[in-house]
């Protein structure tokens, strides 16, 4: 796989506000759907984890009728427990929107608290570290 | 308990899109919160449920501006699984945004099946019909 | 143009809520992202509309790991400034997920009022009518 | 006005996803509603603005039941199109479950570019700052 994992996402009419653009949250259900599919492409399978910290930089607006926006994920750094990844928000023209740093935790739904990769899954991980 | 029971929900900037207003759907999410309070007020606790039918008139905007609506939920009918009820949306100026009719069924998560609503709870939802 | 317009909604996480499947407040986003590329299909450009009346039965939980919803959207009726239509959400099985009738009024942002529909649209309109 | 601003946000049922806990893009939305309300307050009328940076760090889950949070706005710093802003949310139990740090600019909608506050909204502001 290369080092560079990319992930397209519909903008929903839903996503904008009065102002007339996609609202800030959404964002970050846009980097969500794009980590969630780097996930599953990279470990096989969409293990469960939660966002411990999110830095974004906001650069442009995204507009309903840019219809599909491009997202760019990244492996920064690997942890025991946690990812660190450097996402990326193209809009329809790949003019950057947002660039964020996201750090999850991989997540025991039982026990609610953070679990360590399994081997196997810090093995795919790293090697998709640029 | 009076037979109309009311609720007010906040209307946050999230709940707007492009257009100006409030979006459909977040209508959806409004009647949800008060239904959810009725059935904490009548039943004694937020039984879980899941809605089977929406028949919704949308009569007037939401405003970011009006900031809180109020919503009334009436009980119309009673099965043995499912509640009807008729739900009401009010702007601030207390102009009906929207008029809905919804069925709901008692709800099992494991079986994720249809379930009886309890005596108890049947004679408190009785007791709440107009 | 067929008489059944079909579109494909991509299932996000945050559509999810605590009972394990996708909110019904959600069902009516994804009408909308069809219905929405409906009117730019057969219109020739997304024309701005409201909501005024949704019918839904929902028959069937759609899940996260459906990933893909197919939408349909038919022609009942045509009115001066209101649509009439038919909306299908299938599971990614194909298993109907709900049926909606919805109403809907090309709508003048300016006035914030209802407005016909032009001649054009019309005829595009009921060319697409079953 | 004391230097500490809170305001409270009711959690609603919709804010969850399968995790069975508030979404992590919904605490952005707690963030704005808080933030809107601060300007408000302050500058006496919710002033135009985007979101141009965010930093938050995640540490406790929102459930459902917690009903209400509260979100405290802290003024950090003041140039002369932005804003910088410390904004904590705490669970019902007054438990931290996110702090932010998060950078807004006033916002012509016109020319959709960042504008400088007036010599009034800077004073009200910096009267609030810390």
């Amino acid at each position: 796989m290369s080092a560079v994992f990319e992930h397209e996402v519909a903008v929903r009419w839903r996503d904008t506000d009065a102002l007339g653009h996609v609202n800030n949250a959404v964002f970050m259900t846009y980097l969500e759907e794009a980590r969630d599919a780097f996930y599953t492409a990279v470990v096989g399978a969409d293990p469960i984890y939660v966002v411990v910290r999110i830095e974004a930089d906001f650069l442009a607006e995204i507009q309903y009728e840019d219809r599909l926006v491009t997202v760019r994920i990244e492996v920064e750094g690997l942890g025991t427990t946690s990812l660190t990844t450097r996402e990326t928000i193209l809009t329809a023209a790949k003019e950057v929107a947002a660039k964020a740093r996201v750090v999850t935790v991989r997540w025991d739904q039982s026990s609610r608290k953070p679990v360590q990769f399994t081997q196997a899954e810090r093995e795919r991980l790293a090697a998709a570290k640029t």
